[in-house]
Order: structure tokens, then sequence, then C-alpha cells
């Protein structure tokens, strides 16, 4: 990325050969690779950036609110070795009062850089810097100051706005994450602006299918009051969530997306469905029963995307606010959601069975759970016409991880039944170090493919651009 | 493989230095031990061809019979990316009519060659399409109808049927695998002929001692039928399953093997064990019980090879016909059996508490779970004598797995705690293809232990000629 | 290591590049990464050397003795292959006479020295018998008698007493694992003899704790008696090991460890604990209240490290005495110990709802089951300020072991959260071997990082002396 707005990238951080493989003449063939990917569009067909940003246009405040005080990734790590997330600006919901100088929480991560050495987040966060900002040091304590106004003083330039620096990253289009009741305002003054930067939404709908969800008894009576469905009759609460996949398709949605602690799916008659939602409805019901709602709804939701076409993405198997004490004073997505075990080809198979060889479904899979890779995702994806494997979620930006995936997953699934990348992210000036750390890591893998003679040079090259921009626009039928 | 009958191999495709080191101290060390085993000759001590084919030495019909067809590698990757398999000849059993025009298939398949970059099935074929047919340029729907016809007019002469193929292969030994009620016909009939060929077969008796297996009860009867035993009493049962065992001795067996669900076993008392196999006659039984009964077989099995020395092969894990649309269809070995989670060290200590340590005895545990590797496989074998870990199932012939296998397993058992190698295929094209790669990579991982200053290049010598020859041998006892 | 006292160290061996990466721009940075660390004292945290040698300081009696017969890795592998343990001298409980001739166990050790090719125990031993002894060849049944000779004729030597082998190794702090029950006297005899060796002790209660522990009735008797509490009551019994972690502190003990079947841990109200402790006094209790009562006092250790702040060491997963045939025979540690799958995420919420955000206790996991690193220990490390990762386990000394760990563990963790290197042995003369391959593995890795300008090379520098040695002093506290 050489903006000519921004300042001339780092050598440091941006060197031609980074992340591409030592040896010559494997190196030489990746960066031919690279050369031909480094600078296509940017597909993102995941992710969870706020459109506000690029409704509202507004500046980003300061370094501190824009890198530190959001990312979980960030500020957990410092508060896995002592430093309190209230001294980093982390809102509290107790009222526990919390740091708002900006420049003295950037001082307190700037003082613990050294914490992220070998870690993706500072592979991005050197990126951004040097990249958007031209920063040619390393942070640290003696450099805070010197980089935090610098930082500063370039998000008041207008070339450091939101939309600014989503033409400069080179977005063709980019996917945001709402809620089933959102009221996707901020979609639609976009769409009324006139900018021409794409920004869809993406359905999802937790919120009014999981039943151990906060709130989940106020949700569905907001859901019937929104479509005008009445929610708590199955026939109704369906045509709800029909209502809804409407609307966000006029708002671009082109996928819907469900993070259930499992990957549990069901296939009950109609009548069993119905009577398991008028328990939902009267609730509480059992874990159990709670996991085969869910999993009904993704055999309903799937039965939807026949219809809407819309693609189904599916992330199980986290253990969300797995910190009761952080949670209470802190909420949600503070770092301690933790991965567990997730099986697959029992969960899966009610779901497969119904929809499972329509070769019009996209359903995309997701794991936490790597040992999955090559014994159940890799052998579905290769086999059911319907499936598609997801990039390495919370590995979407690690060298180690993506490298895992590929060794893992392709020789039983091939490249085409994979999607190329997502970034998933919320921190919006780590997209393009994120694209092309995936487009390196892919180059570097092809490289090597190409250099054990498994693969032809120019098959590499059609496939660099394949995992790099095409597979994504395909799966996710942008 | 350069065969004077045949013409002369690719060297695009046969590259001296595919699948070796980059690095060039670490090449010239693996070529060194690569040259060394590149020529031995195979011995294939697992495997599914069809015995048939050695007997009676007719010519492989056409290349879309040989290649397509019969394979589900190669067609489940064609029917994950949409294309029906009824378009790609596979028989179905519920009479729907399939695509009978080898030609038709043969440009199908060809069409979509570019699914199979970077899988051990497009490394295989374009091997047997270069050593074999001397086809130097990559298959694509442009050259379809060229390559059809080249392979269609080998096939009919003399070099390529079964057993001059088997000659040109340098095959010292392939192992067939056939059913417990299987009347050995070919073996008999190849054994009559005189031809110098050494093709054996293995017991493999699931159907009669799975009470799931599809017909078990008649089975069971027919098992009487064949073996003059009361098959509806334990001790008739036992009694024939020796007398099976020493039939399929005399057809040349060195080994039984057993594909449950599960790694369980058990050791119950005979009493026990009576009364278990009476209900299960009797049956329906429980799922567990079904599971006990067949553990509980696992180690009357491992008995009798005590007293008759065949090896003992155990493959569990696989959850087989996972879509249950494509089995009502096409049946059996369709590409959708899926590999889940398997327990080996609670699941095996009955058996092993009852015969693992004695020296004499053969048993050859397989995994599809690669977590099991370094957790539980390599630390068995590594201690019980009876033990043998097999090479990487469903990884036979991928590069990645075989590594991984390497990586994750020698360190705690040890190379002699493992068995060389199994090309396990029903493809008898890909078998030189397959022995090749697994010399290659063994080569590699050798000539880098060597370049780490692990291993003297003296013993890796050594050891890459274990690894391609003597520890299958011996292992197996062929 | 050149010690003025011993022979030159072979150049076979101890090549100056053995481990480093191949290519020359990584092995030139990872030399100088190395060169930088290769003479670091030694800190050893966590093992099981015998207190009794430094004590007395006798020499060692034989090389079967020192190198076979107490070294389960070692006969394990033998054993595999059908050397009977009795024929390697290993002590019996049930009066089975075993061989006693020193040079009779070394031959067949010699015999059988290609077993090992490939594994950790031959590196070291390469590596001991090279660095020590000035052993250029290979073992081998050629050279057996005169390695016997030479090694035998060495540990004569004054220079080959432990003390002085302590101080040739380098070892600045060795830590020694001693039961609640020990009378610590070889530690008490140590701090009284003058010499400046630091050895320190750590409080290992499972035989106190573990209900199904062999005489755990008897054991909490004498923990009575020792510390003239009442260990049939709560109150008395948590006293009791107040008591003994303030002695284990006396002598030297900055941490206790607890070796586990799970990592269940437990906090239960004050009432209910005293509940189960009574019901476990009264024994016999089921399965799962034994697992729950060990995991309670994982708890009330936690608590404890609070006030005396020992650090506490977790080590789950292990299933111990597999082979029921071996225990009966030999007993305990036999090498048939096998890991299974071990859950961390919710096992160990309990615990950490308790005590997981207090910046000042150090919690260290292990883990058997690679599976857990990316997936569950490194997000848990990575978020409470509580926990930190222990190296891999059972890999300590295993190349591949080591990279998997750096590989799967670092990119969410950190480097910070890890606490260097374990050598966890009870083999005296491996220890310099495991740490300068702990040395190697480390600094090839890091040059790695630099390469893929992953890392500056300052900041390699840095954490190449933080993993040698900074990091192990500081999270255990020496």
């Amino acid at each position: 990325m050489t903006p000519s707005r921004l300042p001339a990238p780092s050598s440091r951080i941006c060197a031609p050969d980074r992340l591409m493989p030592l040896d010559p003449t494997a190196r030489a063939i990746a960066r031919r690779l690279y050369d031909s990917v480094a600078t296509l569009p940017i597909v993102s067909p995941h992710g969870h950036t706020d459109p506000r940003w690029y409704a509202e246009n507004a500046a980003f405040p300061d370094p501190a609110t824009l890198f530190v005080v959001p990312d979980h990734y960030v500020f957990r790590m410092l508060y896995a070795q002592g430093v309190r997330m209230e001294d980093l600006g982390v809102p509290t919901r107790d009222g526990t009062p919390v740091e708002t100088d900006p420049r003295a929480i950037w001082r307190r991560f700037a003082a613990h850089y050294h914490l992220f050495r070998g870690t993706p987040t500072r592979l991005w966060l050197d990126h951004a810097f040097a990249a958007l900002f031209g920063l040619d040091e390393r942070l640290s304590a003696a450099n805070a100051d010197a980089v935090f106004d610098r930082i500063d003083a370039a998000l008041k330039l207008p070339a450091y706005r939101p939309r600014a620096l989503f033409e400069t990253f080179g977005i063709e289009v980019i996917a945001t994450t709402e809620g089933a009741l959102d009221d996707l305002k901020w979609h639609a003054s976009l769409a009324a602006s006139g900018w021409a930067g794409r920004v869809v939404t993406t359905y999802r709908p937790d919120a009014v299918v999981d039943p151990d969800f906060e709130g989940f008894a106020g949700n569905l009576a907001r859901l019937g009051a929104i479509t005008g469905e009445d929610t708590a009759t199955w026939k109704g609460y369906l045509a709800a969530h029909r209502k809804r996949r409407a609307v966000f398709k006029a708002h671009g949605a082109t996928a819907s997306d469900h993070g259930h602690p499992t990957a549990t799916t069901a296939n009950l008659s109609a009548s069993e469905a119905e009577a398991l939602f008028t328990k939902v409805v009267a609730g509480p019901v059992s874990a159990s029963e709670a996991d085969l709602f869910r999993g009904q709804m993704l055999t309903e939701m799937a039965r939807m995307s026949l219809d809407d076409g819309l693609v189904l993405q599916i992330h199980p198997g986290s253990r969300r606010n797995h910190n009761a004490g952080i949670f209470a004073r802190f909420g949600r997505d503070m770092g301690a959601d933790i991965p567990g075990p997730t099986d697959y080809v029992s969960a899966l198979k009610p779901l497969l069975d119904a929809v499972g060889n329509e070769p019009s479904l996209t359903i995309i899979l997701f794991t936490l759970d790597e040992t999955a890779y090559s014994r159940e995702l890799a052998p579905l994806a290769g086999h059911y016409p319907a499936l598609r494997l997801g990039p390495p979620w919370w590995f979407f930006d690690s060298v180690e991880g993506m490298k895992r995936f590929k060794q893992q997953a392709i020789e039983t699934a091939g490249f085409y039944n994979t999607v190329g990348f997502n970034d998933d992210t919320r921190a919006f000036p780590s997209i393009p170090a994120r694209h092309d750390v995936a487009r390196r890591v892919d180059c570097a893998h092809l490289a090597e493919l190409v250099c054990d003679g498994r693969l032809d040079e120019d098959e590499a090259q059609e496939l660099a651009v394949d995992l790099a921009y095409r597979l994504a626009k395909a799966a996710y039928r942008l």
C-alpha cells in the first residue's frame, strides 16, 4: 500500500521479503506470485467494523481510542501481565472509574509493547504504524509521546477519515455484522449518501435464536414489533425471520452468521419444532433444549437460504465470557472467550441430511478447534456440495495459524472448497495489514508447492488470485 | 520407474528433485538416500486392489473406468463442487440412470482437473499419466480427448495388462483384503496359474463380527455353512473363525484387519462373552452391546493370532456412510466416510492387559484422528511389545500428512515401532506413485535429521531402506 | 560446555550448527543468538534428581546404573522391542530375579542403540557421552565394552562426583521434588554442608491430597503426626498443609506441584468442602468425589499460595501405570504412563473464578495433550493474570515437540506468559544436553521470526536470554 496521500511506508516493516520463503528459488517464485496480488482490491466478506464510521465519516478521536481501548486483543495482553483494564480506559458497566487521558493510556501501552513480540497483533500494529503513519521506529516507552503526537495529528487530516482510508486501503466491498433487531440506519444513511464505497450488512440473529441470550424474551417481542408478526407462534417467528432477512438483503446482505456454543444441528418434524418453540417461548428451557433449538434454527435458516440465497456462516465453539469477574465489571468481548473442543461430524449430520446435497446452497463452516481441520472439516467440505470451509477463525491474522490450516485442510478439501480470506476485525486500520499477511503467507505456501513439484507455477499464479480475491467474492456472492 | 516397455516418463512430473528439501546440503543428502531406495521392490502389505485383475489378467477397459468411476477420492471432489455422481458414471443401486459413455465421463473429469490442485490425488494422477503413459502435459478440458485416446490405446497393449504392470511396478508382494465369507477363488486361481507374482489375501471379518453390519444374521449363518460349525453357539462361532483364518493363511494371508467405529476392546470372562454372544445372535442388541461385542472379538482375534501368527490390524474411528442421501442412492464407499475423535488409551486397555506384553504378537494400530499420534499412539507403541504403529491412515498418499506423522510420532515411538508404508489403495495405477512419494518424503525427513545433527548419514541410509522395504516385510511377516 | 577437568567434547556431536536453521541468513542470526546464551548458567526450576546425590556426593556406581536401570525412557524402548526389563536390571517388587551385572546390562543396551534413532533420548545420550566422556564414536554392540570401561573409569574420578558435575554443568539453582511426608533430610544436610550449590525442594502433596493414592488413609495420619495437627478434621488438615509448606519453604521451596489425572478444579463453600473432606476421610469415595476433592484442593493450595508466595504447578492428564502386568511386577514409573485428552476450559473455571485475576499469584499449567496449546491454554494464559504456560511436558527434550509448542502457543499467549525451560529429569548427566537443545531450538525459532520480519534482532537477542534464563527465574521466583 503506497497511497500518495499517506507517508511513504517504512522500509523496516514493509520490507518486500517479509514472510517470504528463505530459499532463493522459493522466494523468487513467491515474490512473483505476491507481486501479482499485492495490490488487488480488498474483499472483506466478514467483519465487525462499525458502519457508523463510514456513514458519519468523522475523524477517529485519538491513538488510544483507535488502537487500544476497543481492542481486546491489545488490552488482554497487558491485562494478562498485571495491568488493570481500568488503567487502559476500558469502560466499566459497574461504574468503576477508568483512565480517561488518551496519552496516559498510550504510554502504558507503549511501555508494554514488548509483550506483543511474536504475536499477530504486533505484526499488524507495526504495519499500520509504518504504512499509515510513516513510523520507522518500534514503539517503546521512549518514543511513546512522539508516536502519539504523530498519529494524533494525522488522524485530524482528511486523508485519515474513514471513507478516505477505505479508498486508500483499496476496499472493494466490506461486510459488517448487525443483530436481527438492528435498525440498519447507518447502512440506510450510507445508501442515501451517494458515496461509492460498498458496505454491506450481515444478518446475525443470535439474540433472537438463542434462548440463553440475555433478554431473549424481550428480544422476541421486539422482533414481533419490528416485523408485525406474532413471534409467540412458530409460524409467525419464522415469518419474522424471513422478513428481517429480506430487509437485510435490501441493505446489501449476502450472508447470515450464527455464533453458537456448539455445532449442534437438528431437523425436527414441523410439529416437534413447533412444540419445542412453544417451550422456548414459555421458558426457561434446559441446556439441551436450548442447544436443540439453536440447532433446529440453523436448519431453518438453511432452508430460508435456499429461498433467498443468503450464505449461511456457522461460527461454533466459543466459550464466551469465561472470566466471571471481568464479565461482571466490563461485560462482553473482553478477551475472555475461550475455545473448546467442537464436534462437527455428528453435530452437523441433521443439517447435512436435510440440505447438504444442495449445490445451490453455501454453508461456510468455521472452527476454533484446529483438531477438526483434517479430521472432520476437510473431509466434510471435500464431499458435501453445500459446504465450504472458512479460513482459520481466531487465527485469521496468525502466520502460523494460517500455515497449519493450509497444511491440514487443503490436501483433503482442495483449495476450491475453501473461501479465501476473512479479516473478521473491529480494528479498521488493521485491514490492509491483515490482507497483506494473508496474501504473503498464501504466496509462500504456493511457492513451496511449486518447488516441491506439486503444482505448476501458472496454476499457483491463478490460485494466488483465487485466494486473495476471487474465492471470497464467489463464495459470499459479492 | 523407467520400464523399457513403457514410454519414457515425463521430466516435468518425474523431476529428480520432486519433494526433496530445498536447501542444497539437505537436498544432496536426501538425493543420496533416495537413490538407494528408489528402485527397491514394492512391498504392499495392506490394500484393496481386486485379486480378479491378477487372476484374469484382462485389459483394463478404458481411462474413465480405470481412473474415475471406481475412485471415490476422484469423484467426491467433483461432487463437492456440484457435479452429479450420475454424470460421472457412478453406479446407482436405486436404478437412477447414469452416464455410460467413458469419453463423456473423462471430459467432465478433465474439465474439473483444477479442483485437485494441492491434493495427493493430483500428485499420483500426474505421476501415473507421466510415468505410465508418457503424458507431458497437464490434463485439461483442451487435451481431454487426446489424453483419453492415448491412455485408451495403451490399455489395449499387453504391457498394460495387470500382471505386466505388476511386474513393471516392481511389486514383490501385494496383499488384498477379503471378507470372511469370500470364497477366495481368485486367489486360488492365481495359485494354480503358475504366475510368479505374489498376491496374498487378508482376513477381514467385519461382516460376521459387527452386529450392526447389514445382513449380520445371514452372514453368521453363511459362516456356519461354509465352515461346518454351529455359529449359533459361542464355541462354534470361534471355531468357525479359526477355520476361516486357516483357509486365508493357506491363500497367503499373514494378517487380519478390523474396521470398527471405535477402538473399544474388551476382555470378558468366558461365560460373560458367551452370554453376550447369545444376545448378539438373538439380536437386536443396543449400540453399547454391539460395541462391546466388537471389542471382545478384537481380543479373541488377538488370542487366535497368538496361535496362528496372523498380524492383527485395527482401523478404528471412521463414521461410515455419513451422507444419507448418497448412501440410499449409491451405497457404501462413496467418499462420505468421515473421521471422528478416537480414544485409544482407555479403549485398548482390556486388549493390552490381556496380550499387550506378548512379544510374539503384532498388533498394528491405525488412526484417522491425528491428535492421537503424539498423545496416545506413540506412547503406547513405545512401550507395549505387541504394539506397532501403522502409517497415517487417510494420509497414506499425503505429503503433509506423512510429515505430521513423522514429526509427531517418531520422537516418542522411535522408527522401529512403526511398520513402513501402506498404499491402501484400490487404484492400481497409483501404486508406484504412492510408494515413490512415501520414499521421497521419508528421505527428505531423514536428510533433515542428518543436517540437524540428530542422525548420522549411515544410519539414515539404513533407515531409508527400513522404511521403504524392510519394516513392512518384517512387521507383516511377508 | 568445555570444562577444563573433563575431556574435550566430540566435534561430531557438539557441532556448532547442531539444530540450527539450514538457510545461511537464518543460521547466522541463530548462531549469534545462541552464542550469547550458550554458556548462561542453568536454572532448573522443576525436576526429579535425587537430593541425596548432592548431599552425599558419592561417586555414581557404574554406566548401567547411571544411564539405563533408573531411566524408563531408556528401558521402555528396548522393552517395546521384546527385551525383558528383568534383563536390563530393573528391580522387581514381586521377587522375580533380575540381571545384576552392569556390563551385561550395558551390552544389551548398546546392542539396541539403533532403536533410539530419531528420539530425544538418543540426542542427550550422544551429547552426554561426547561432552562428559569425550566419546567420539556412536555406541554399538562393537564398542560397548570400551565405552563401558571409559565411562566406568571416569565415574571414579573426583570430577565426576555429583557436586563437581553440578559446578561443571554451570547450574545456578536446581529444584528437586519431594512428597509432603518427606523429612527433607538431604536438603537439611546440604544446607548444613556449607557447599555453595543451590538445591531447593518442591512441595508435592499428591499422596495426602488424592484419595485414590495408595495408602491415602495412612498418609493422612502421618501428615497429622508430622505436623501435630488433627488431619481428621478439615481445619486441621488445611493447617497441616500450611505447616508443611512453611517447612518446605524453609528448605528453599518456591513452588508446589500437583499431578492429577484431570485438570478438574472446584471452589466449594466452606461447609461443602468440609463435608466432602469428611466423606474422603471416612472413605472410600466415588471416582467423581475423589476428582472433586483433588480439584477443591487445587483451589485451597492457590489460596495458600496467595499467603506464602509459592508458585502453583499443575501437571494434569497422565493415565498412570497403564500396563497392569508391568505395574504388578515392577511398580510405578516404568514407562507406562500414557496421556489422554485433557479439558482445561471448563475444568479450570472454578479455580480461575476464585483466584485467576490475582496478579500476585502464579499458576503454571502443563499439558500432555498438545491439542490444548492453541485451543485452550494459550487463550487462557493470554488473558488471566495468574496464569502462565509451562513448557511442553513430555516433550521437554523433544525438538519437534518444542517447535510445535512455540508455533501453537506463542502467537496467542505471547512469550511473556510462558516460563522458559524445564528439564524435568531424573537423569543428572542429561541436564546440560537438555538445556542446550532447548536453547538451540529457541534461537532457531527466534532467528526465523527475525528473517520473516516478525521480530527485530535486538528483540530476539533479549528473548533468547529471557527464554534461556530470565523467565524461569522470574516465574519460579528463584
